[in-house]
């Protein structure tokens, strides 16, 4: 088997290894498509090293098909196409007793914590496993993780037919976001700053404001009527945004942060106690969001094939990389682990 | 009548005056008790004077009489003893369209933007008005409006029944909020600074932390056995309170705000993040949170007397007010209007 391993400094060697057969509760998995994330971008950049400690095989926005079963799997046939929930949880702290392993304490996300799925062979836990339908393709598949996140967002924070949503930030997840939120019968409007990334949510047909060339205040107050958004998405990790999204929101109005501000931002808490707003913090997504996830592209609401916006083999990894690297007008770069998917 | 305004400069005039009569909806009370607010000392050391324009009759922490009943009210008798809940809202703005008339996009705080409570004889709106049961008394009513901030405090966080509540804060509010929180059936914590105010929650049945002298993550995480805090409730306004809360939450723990921080702090999203938290806003109260607070001293679930630190003539209201100036032990004074009650 072939594995592309991140060894630090923007770099990938890809080597030549040995497929690892799956153990009790485990499938192998070959592997069709991974797509590269933002924290995938972040990792490329050396920032997460020491989290990641290279050399790490990483990746885990995938698809695959199951190659191989694992003693006690039951529910998954050989051949069939699968996605990659990547979150390896302990199934005993106070999170997932409450339900909540997504947020386990020791939560290890695979592809970052443990190898990934940049090689055309991958061995998972069967649990980690959401099937896909027969019209959903590998390609669409590589999309489905990071639909799941803008699924749980928009759990997250209650979103209800009819609301008017606002999301700052038109990147991949931004727009995701959108598309997400508007399947639940919310009207959505992107602020983006990049002229691509607008035009592409309004080829979506999502509606857009420049907040450099427009005053996103007055923009929202006019779109809502006066009563402001009654949710925000925080997506774009800037400090502007924070600014604009208390003031943008409405009477009990819902704040789902999914930006990761590692710097600890200035928060207007006048407003969440003028206008009793809520903050909601998000973090990756739970088995239903990739079952809800997977039914949006099946059923056609969601069409992700658009999003892709270019597919680079597994040893042309570093062009994938390098095309994705400072280029806003990029959605989401596959890379093509089997030649066969 | 007689009626004690507010002149700036920590000073009261003690004026006479002509009773309002009670136009079509409204009331006329023979005030009973008026408690001094936190919100009362912020006018009193003149920090409000622009918003509240002395010479003003403020307070709203009342119980009174019906003593006067104008054209078109129903449902109330003269004698009745009630409280008022202090809100007057426009009726007609996205916010009270929405059902939150408490956070009404012009409301007014009686009180504070219109005449309040420090005078023998107040003409309110029949809306305003809660009954107070036979047994409880008109000192007791006084406290009412305290609780039930308290009670919507409780509210906005959805506290449940066996969670774990941290109370940052232990002065009149947060006091209340955990005597409100322990009536739901929550175990409950105050982390204060000051020891009479530890010792005043001691002896009400609730645990404490001084966070000066113990790591408050420490004993936070050996009460709760590593989950940490369901809730937390920010009621002290300091800087420290905003690094502990995030820090002392559980997953997916609620944070409610109820301090009134008008500096924007530094917040540690990363957290909200990693743990998935809420932050809550909270303002005031709705009118079931009135219900709800007279029910619980009816019921004798929660003990206000132990609250009146001291009660004093309106003739004698800056000694009063004088009485709470930087007293941390005291928690309401009771200013008393009509020498009948």
């Amino acid at each position: 088997m072939q594995a592309a391993q991140y060894i630090g400094g923007k770099s990938f060697n890809v080597v030549q290894g040995s497929s690892v057969a799956p153990g009790p509760g485990e499938v192998r998995l070959a592997v069709g498509y991974v797509g590269i994330c933002g924290t995938d971008m972040h990792i490329y950049h050396g920032v997460m090293d020491a989290r990641v400690a290279p050399p790490q095989i990483i990746g885990h926005e995938m698809s695959g098909t199951i190659v191989e079963i694992g003693a006690g799997v039951e529910g998954f046939a050989v051949g069939e196409n699968v996605v990659v929930r990547p979150l390896d949880y302990c199934g005993e702290c106070p999170a997932c007793e409450a339900g909540h392993s997504h947020i386990c304490h020791k939560l290890k996300f695979m592809g970052i914590d443990s190898p990934g799925a940049f090689q055309n062979s991958w061995t998972v836990k069967a649990r980690t496993l959401h099937k896909l339908p027969a019209n959903v393709s590998l390609k669409q598949g590589a999309l489905i993780e990071p639909l799941a996140v803008a699924v749980h967002d928009v759990s997250r924070a209650r979103l209800k037919k009819g609301e008017r949503a606002l999301v700052i930030g038109g990147g991949p997840i931004g727009q995701l976001v959108a598309l997400a939120a508007r399947a639940e019968g919310a009207e959505v409007m992107i602020s983006e700053v990049n002229d691509a990334r607008r035009a592409f949510a309004e080829t979506n047909g999502i509606k857009t404001v420049n907040p450099l060339a427009s005053d996103i205040e007055a923009v929202i107050k006019d779109w809502t009527q006066g009563k402001g958004a009654d949710v925000v998405f925080e997506v774009s990790g800037v400090k502007a945004a924070i600014e604009t999204m208390t003031k943008v929101a409405s009477v009990r109005g819902r704040i789902c942060m999914v930006a990761i501000h590692s710097q600890q931002p200035q928060i207007d808490l006048f407003q969440f106690f003028w206008k009793e707003l809520e903050l909601l913090g998000a973090r990756v997504y739970e088995h239903e969001d990739f079952e809800r996830a997977i039914a949006l592209v099946a059923s056609g609401d969601i069409d992700v094939n658009k999003f892709i916006s270019s597919v680079n083999s597994l040893n042309d990894i570093g062009t994938a990389f390098a095309g994705m690297d400072g280029n806003p007008t990029g959605m989401k770069a596959l890379v093509q682990c089997n030649s066969a998917a």
